[in-house]
């Protein structure tokens, strides 16, 4: 992977702002690989990222984003900058079924998944054997309605101790509580099990298998304190038929699942991604 | 168009089924051109669709009902018998957008679509050029509160004179009474412009947009006296972006409304749908 | 539709090209709309597409393309600039086959498809009455082996004189002769009923059917010389099975034809398709 | 899984077959769980497949089959019986990359492909650890040019020892000789990194990427003498841009790969897929 780095931002609208940043970026040197921006017309946002090499840029990492600074203050620009040498640091948290912990297990093997997994956290034993067998230490954290609070307090010291930068639910039935959310605020990822808004909340399978629905789905999104309302990341659907029954659903829907939160934590981990509002920008 | 006939039948399920309708075929010279049947192993349920050739047929059309009365009986069979030659009489409802008309009537003209289409009827005049162009009859029948009740009244007369048997809803945007729904008992296709459970009702184009999808569908559904409730028939999506706008969604929206519709009403039209319960077996 | 102006740039790749060009719309107080660029890394070509605002831009568009010369030259920048206010002229050309005529003449007329149909040019008179209906001048030109150049002539003239920019082969059964192809460089749009480069040349659903593939698709191109070969716009597939016979493919593919023409030619209207060696980049 | 029989049967189209074969069914109190049965009205054949309960069946499974050999010689029958409890015995063959292995595996021990996998072979020891992860034995069988056939002897000794009745091409990069396709027809199940018939042969991704297409696919298909030309099971197609690189195709088409060639695996396991000439006939 090449010496990049990307920045994502978003501000009112006003005449310059492109010359603005990539006149910052030509000062020092670097050469842009990518520039993707968009203005909403309707609430006059400016959206923008912007990746360039570091090959020759004249400033340190280090020093990018405080030189930034009077150019963002006085564009009241909200930014985020990431480093392609910085990799994301990804805690797995998994409950009994392991499709998606498989998948993303298997992905990371192959070089297909360029982010650092230090850990998974499971509420049951059920996937320690999966977590072993690549390598990855595993933690048990029980849930019950009695400890859940000081569980998820020990989760949160365990992940900040191992400098977690994003948590990914890969199939995790617990309700994430607020400490965990305001923790990690949009960098939380879940995978629902339908095509988000419809089937919110549990079962959605046996939910569409009810309504006799032709097409299923799978949606991925950050975690906000509104159960499966967050900011969407990725939907996919796939054609079922009459004769398909819930446990064919059910099947049939964790191919849709492993590849939607697979290709959510891509754009995640490639910085991609921008929440505005209860929405993201996905740059693709 | 070859000389067929088609049995769509449920009941319950036992032994025999098959081979007794089956040998009904046979003992009369028919030959089956394609039979698909499955069982619902939840509620026990025998499904069937079963088309045979006429061409040596030893009944006349008008016996065979009579004389599958029998067999009927005794399994307690839900039956319906169509005729490949006694083609579907449409009338279609519109309202000011002409997209699904203009659609349908350009397939109907290719030979696609093959049913009689007698009648189109507005409730404005916007779409009467569409119309006559395609030498359709139109009939303005413009719809307010207080005639609501009277003016469905006189299409339904107007549909029974024309022999009328399937109703299509092609973006007409006016809610349908029970007299009507009645009269035409899962015979009256809806497209809703959403992909069902989501979206329910208004403005489903506005509703997507708020929430952020990145995929918007349409649905195309017989309808019940619940509003965007009766069994779907067909569905289908399209990926969209966060730089879609409202107004760019009701335009992508358009292709998908048109298609879906269209396929419903193809099925439909070939007796491919059987309605149990509130869903669909759509046989492919 | 807003007063926009588009560049379409692609040159050698080098830092400062971005600042550049958006140094010169700042200058000029020009607001960017929509600003997407991106480097072959392979080839080290840089391509970007850059829409702005002309509301308070303060040279007059006859202008701009002059003004722009010496940063063009010193790049060695390919440059398309387009208005949106120029809208395209465009001749479909057809045979006999009406579906995609009557879905880009529906678009049309509903104000989906933002550009000019002065003309359509039908090698049978099959489709005149089509193009009555919408009012749109229909020229028949009879093409035999014998007159096939001297007609293709007349066409250019044709076209010439009604300042024809876009040319539309809309199902028109007839290949292409290198005089036309030269009058009109990547401005002839093509569709062809397959998924190119899979079936090319004469009855591509025959050829899918005999090699039994279980996906069906259509290819919009620009024409070039070589048959089939030219630089690919867009493509969709569809789903088919082993029940569906070749006229089952012939008329399930009509969907498919229609909906990837008008796409194309969506994308070729608002200028945001570029022609890189023997491929397009389609700025999405 | 339920103890059903399935027959996947063609022949020669004529009034009764369905009949016939029911009735052996019914005369033995076999109850039909799932019927499918076509003509193809140009080749005037008879295409089958049905499903019974063995559950009050009155004949032994060993004897099904000669049984039926009356009806079966009467009617030029071509038969396939298959019982739900006769588990297909897989063996997998890989080369370096892992993707398909893996996805095979965690289906398998997920309890989604209901099939014994005994053995996996690879030309390299490369992915041996991945087969021990899952306690699968490997067996390393290094091809060079000298040594491929007796290499592919070995190999088709051990297969039979260990009862295997059908192969799985992982990602297997060598061209299979004909003995083994000999010891095995339509029985080896290879999945090609393109969608077929385009870019037969070697690096397909490199192929797609010069011909600037905008959809790549993934073909499963049973392998014969001639390469990449067998009868085809399954396809699927994802969209791609002009931003993909060659490596870019290659990551994102690995999904593709995982999921149609499980897909075929499993309709192939289920007694679903019928070879009739060089196509397949895939009851859904």
């Amino acid at each position: 992977m090449s010496d990049t780095a990307t920045l994502l931002i978003h501000c009112p609208d006003r005449p310059g702002l492109v010359h603005d940043v990539t006149g910052f970026i030509f000062a020092h040197k670097g050469n842009i690989i990518d520039l993707q921006q968009h203005i909403d017309p309707v609430e006059n946002v400016f959206f923008m990222r912007l990746e360039w090499s570091l090959e020759n840029f004249t400033l340190e990492k280090s020093e990018i984003y405080d030189r930034l600074q009077p150019m963002t203050r006085r564009h009241e620009m909200q930014v985020g900058l990431h480093f392609s040498t910085q990799r994301r640091r990804i805690a797995l948290f998994v409950s009994k079924e392991g499709h998606c912990l498989y998948d993303l297990l298997a992905r990371h093997e192959a070089g297909d998944l360029p982010v650092d997994i230090p850990l998974i956290i499971g509420n049951h034993e059920t996937l320690r054997p999966a977590a072993e067998r690549f390598g990855v230490p595993f933690h048990h954290f029980p849930i019950t309605r009695e400890n859940k609070l000081a569980q998820e307090a020990a989760q949160i010291n365990l992940l900040k101790e191992q400098g977690i930068d994003t948590v990914v639910l890969a199939r995790y039935m617990q309700i994430i509580s607020p400490a965990m959310i305001a923790a990690f605020p949009n960098q939380i990822l879940n995978i629902h099990h339908s095509f988000l808004p419809a089937f919110v909340g549990a079962k959605p399978y046996h939910q569409a298998h009810e309504r006799g629905v032709k097409i299923i789905g799978a949606t991925s999104h950050y975690v906000t304190s509104e159960l499966d309302q967050g900011p969407i990341i990725h939907q996919d659907v796939m054609r079922v038929s009459h004769e398909d029954q819930v446990h064919d659903l059910v099947r049939l829907g964790r191919d849709l699942e492993k590849t939607v939160l697979a290709k959510a934590l891509w754009w995640h981990a490639h910085n991609q991604v921008l929440v505005y509002r209860n929405k993201t920008v996905v740059f693709g």
